[in-house]
């Protein structure tokens, strides 16, 4: 079972996420991508660590720029899982 | 110049159309996949034809349910460039 962290912990996580912002229990970041190829570029490759990782993203395709959302629908919160995605998308970006 | 579409036109065009509805400027379909995978290879296919074309639609991704929107924001509404990029992603579907 996956721990909903509080808002103090989601806050305290997410001060480490340049350029992710937290909206109640989702975090978001937007990225603007050097062409429309290089932002399918990164879809594919957050598309691969989120199947790894067995947690999906929401996904906002509009043209070279991408919204990436994260939340733990399943445990009805933000959790590790949505803090640990959105490092290794970090790392793609 | 791209021509803007009469309603009546958008409308006869959208009846080929079977899965896409129109909201004022825009034609949107939403298809579930069988998995997150396969519908990660559909957005890859869909972008190859909208680059082809220098055409980009909205594509929303949410796990393996995707949603394509279209519109000719150049043009301010609908023109035959998003009747033609919906057949081509409906041959991808």
């Amino acid at each position: 079972m996956t721990e909903i962290l509080s808002d103090s912990e989601a806050d305290r996580r997410l001060g480490f996420r340049a350029g992710w912002v937290r909206t109640g229990a989702v975090i978001s970041r937007e990225v603007e991508l050097a062409s429309f190829p290089r932002a399918i570029e990164v879809v594919n490759r957050v598309a691969e660590l989120a199947e790894a990782a067995d947690h999906h993203p929401d996904i906002d395709i509009r043209w070279r720029t991408l919204t990436f959302r994260l939340s733990t629908h399943s445990a009805g919160g933000l959790t590790a899982k949505d803090f640990d995605l959105a490092a290794q998308i970090d790392e793609v970006l």
